[in-house]
This record gives C-alpha cells, sequence and structure tokens, in this order.
C-alpha cells in the first residue's frame, strides 16, 4: 500500500488551495499511489474568522473536485478536511472516497481544540465549530483504516477502538501549532502506533509563519513498532511511502500488547 | 514531594542486594527526600530460574527490611518488586510503605511479559509467574499515586483508570531490555504523562551486560507535559528530584485532554 501525504501550503484563495491541491496530488500520483492524503483545513486558513465563509454543504466545490480526481486517478483519498455546513452548524469534516470516486467515510471532528497555553498558544474551536458524534473507519482492498482529525488523536480511546476493530492504520489530518507541535507531535504518532501495533499517518499543511495560526508542518508515517518511517520539514513536500503492512503481523507476534490486553480487568466500549 | 530513584546494580546474593537497597536509600535520605523508589526484582536476578528460589512469602526478608527502613527514614517507600510465594503460585510483586513503616499496596504484575523478538529478545515470564488481577492505587499526603509493574505500563488502559482515579503520578518498578528499551522506553514514560497529565516514574535496575536478561537501566520521571526532568544512564545511580505538582493543574488547564474527554463516545471500566 503506497501512500503519499500532500503537505501543502494552504492560501487564503480557498479556489487556489483546491487546485493546488489536485496538482500535488496528480503529481504523486505519477509514483504510482494507492492512497492520497491532505492536510486538515486544505482550502481555508485555520481561523475561526474564515470557517463560515470557506464553508460548504454536502456536496460543495472541494468535494466535487476531489471526488472526481479520486476516480480519476483511481485512488483512494483522503481529503484532509473542509468546514462542513450542514443544518445551519459548522463542523470540521474530513471526507473520504475511494478509487471509483465514491465518498465511503465522513468524519466530524469530536474533540474540538480549546486551547491555552500560557505564553504560548490560545486557540478556541468550539467558539464556532459544532463537534462530531462518531468513531469513524473505512474499508479499503488492504483491511480497514481509521480516520480522525488532529486533536482527536490526543484521546487514546479513539485510536483504541479503531485498533480494536481491526484498522491497520489511523490517518490523521491535523495542524499541530508551534507549541504543541515541537512538544508532542512526533511522540504522539509513535506512541498511538506502538501502543495500537498499526501504522498512523499525520498530514499536516506546510508552515506560513505569516498566518495567524501557524501550523508545525512534520507530517509524519510511523510503523507498528513506534519508527518513523518518515518526517517532513516545515515547507511544502510530497511524500511516498510504502506501508509495509506485514509488519503489523510480525510486530504482534514479537511483542504482545493488543492480545495480552487484560479485558477482565478493564474494557473499552465505544457508541455508535 | 521529593523523590528518590534507587537505580541499582542487582547481583545473585539476595542478602547483599537488600543491603545495598537499605544503603543507597539512607544516602539519599540525606537529601530529604519524601519518598523512594527501587526497581523491579530489586533483589533478585531478572531470570525465570531464580524467581522461585529468591521468593518471599507476605512478610518476608525483603519486605521486613524495607518496612523498617520506611519507619526508621520516614519516608514513603515504593520496594520495586520481589517474587512473592503464596498458595503455592509466585508473583512479580510490588510492595509499597508509608512514613509509619505500614505496608500500603501491594501490586502484583498483572500482565506478564512474554515477548519474543527476532533477532532480539526471548523471555516468557508466564512459564514461572502467575498474574495479579488489580489496578493498585495508593493514598500519600500528597495526594493519590498509581503503582503498575514494567509490562503492566504497556496498557494505556490501567494507566488510564489510574488517572481518572485522580492520581497524580505513576510509578513503574521495570527492567526494560536492550531491545526494548532504546525503541520504547522513553516514549511510553512521555506519552502516558501526555495522555493522563501526570507524572511518570519509571526505575530500573543498572544495566549488567553479563546478566542473562540485560536491564537497560535509563530510570526516567517525566512531567504532566511529557517534560523527561531526569533519565539516568546504564550504571547505578541515585537521583533526587523534587516533581512541581502544581504543573498538573497548570498543564491540565492549558491543554484539557483528561477534561475534554468524550464519554458520550467511549468509555472505560475497570474491575475491582
Amino acid at each position: 500500500m503506497k501512500i503519499a501525504q500532500i503537505q501543502m501550503a494552504v492560501t487564503a484563495d480557498k479556489q487556489a488551495n483546491i487546485r493546488r491541491a489536485v496538482i500535488l496530488i496528480r503529481e504523486a500520483c505519477r509514483q504510482n499511489i494507492d492512497m492520497a492524503v491532505l492536510p486538515e483545513m486544505f482550502c481555508c486558513p485555520y481561523d475561526n474568522s474564515c470557517f463560515d465563509t470557506y464553508s460548504e454543504s454536502a456536496d460543495g466545490q472541494a468535494q466535487q473536485a476531489l471526488a472526481a480526481l479520486a476516480k480519476e486517478e483511481r485512488i483512494y483519498l483522503v481529503g484532509g478536511s473542509v468546514p462542513e455546513k450542514a443544518d445551519g452548524k459548522l463542523y470540521n469534516t474530513s471526507y473520504v472516497y475511494d478509487r471509483q470516486g465514491r465518498q465511503i467515510a465522513r468524519h466530524r471532528k469530536a474533540h474540538l481544540f480549546d486551547i491555552d497555553v500560557a505564553g504560548g498558544q490560545r486557540f478556541f474551536e468550539s467558539d464556532v465549530l459544532s463537534p462530531g458524534n462518531a468513531v469513524t473507519v473505512f474499508e479499503t482492498e488492504f483491511g480497514l483504516m481509521g480516520l480522525c482529525i488532529c486533536f482527536d488523536f490526543r484521546f487514546e480511546e479513539l485510536a483504541r477502538l479503531m485498533a480494536l476493530q481491526g484498522t491497520k492504520g489511523i490517518f490523521v489530518p491535523a495542524a499541530f501549532n508551534m507549541t504543541t507541535g515541537p512538544a508532542h507531535w512526533e511522540l504522539l504518532f509513535r506512541q498511538r502506533a506502538v501502543d495500537n501495533q498499526l501504522f498512523t499517518v499525520g498530514v499536516s499543511p506546510a508552515r506560513d509563519e505569516k498566518a495567524s495560526y501557524v501550523a508545525y508542518g512534520h507530517s509524519i508515517v510511523c510503523d507498528p513498532w513506534g519508527m518513523v518511517l518518515h518526517q517532513c520539514g516545515a515547507g511544502e513536500e510530497i511524500v511516498v511511502t510504502e506501508l509495509p503492512l506485514e509488519r503489523i503481523g510480525t510486530v504482534r507476534r514479537q511483542l504482545p500488547i493488543l492480545s495480552a490486553r487484560r479485558t477482565d480487568l478493564y474494557q473499552i466500549t465505544g457508541q455508535k
């Protein structure tokens, strides 16, 4: 399974962002990829004041472009996220398309990012956005995959529930910042991979020092042993990585974590 | 709260190990510590063939020595672990004593370490040991603390259940090896601290290259932001660290993880 992480530069021009995403994904497709992954808010500045203006409803412009592209290039496409408007509410939503361009998953960010680090970042998504209410997985020819958005991934229960359903990888469009990124980004993706013995894939926008919210970049892919297969720098970058899926079985046989859980001592349950 | 991590060299002589532990803890007490923490199997080689021979029952030699020491020095003492014999079974057991020398906790390792890394370590604790059946916490004048042993800490549910009970630190007598140590030790202690927004403290024996099981060493203490406050090297070392407990509240206010959990989407429950 060959994936492309599209760490793209996001501008204030929605149409230009969509065009840029399409160009970069087409470029990645020359390397015969199976799946492309875009960053969180790939066509909208990551700013509460922008989400409404840049939002779209169920069959909006970004989604039409991505669905068509997935079909044309015959790839799976994890479409980062967009501000979605539905029932008068705004969501931070990720859509996934299959090789026929069909939408096979929709995840609305379930944990909104409200943070207030002394001397660092202050950001309250919940001022503007509503939370989703689901643990989201999707089926591919390579097996089941998990999907969540940025801050969601901080909550270990979500990843664990995905792993217990049998997912082989967790895909996370995300945008950590210059406070949380250096402190926690690599650590998080590595340990979730080790704890759940699967691949973790984080895709961030490229860093824009002039933006009101400065994304860390550093899109990352980790294997089930917690090894970093690739980590980007700060700038725009397309990375194509072959995921050695057989590592899942090897690691799980060598170090029994998922299979040695003491479900008589603790249980985790999820609501649909 | 000032703690001492006792990364001691463990020999094949049980009595000598106990004497050495007492000497090292007394030395740490000169720095006015509140608590000392010993490593896993601090008075017994970490080898399946030794556990029965070195084992002791409820009021054995090691426990008497540690209880007396805790009382004399007026400290809390997390007594690493010893092979405990009870009802004809062997356990890997950690006892905790308070400032009056009273045993206030007993944790039997609940996840036995069975590992088979290709080209690396092979070790099957469950060939000889029986597992415990509890999540273990204990009360101190500084608040509630959690206790588990080595491989237990790999299972995120255990740490989460402790955190949800209100523990401020998790103490982990442990002995990672030269395969899992470099790969996962620091990562694990840092991310458990970040996920649960509390202090994590791992104490290993010093490395003995000639032992059948070579411990990694690297005793570590992390704060609730995932910062490593101290990490030892491989050799015998006593480290005294003041835990800035107020960091727990600061970090939890700045980055709401425990408080932002979506308990309508997932729940974790523990059996007593």
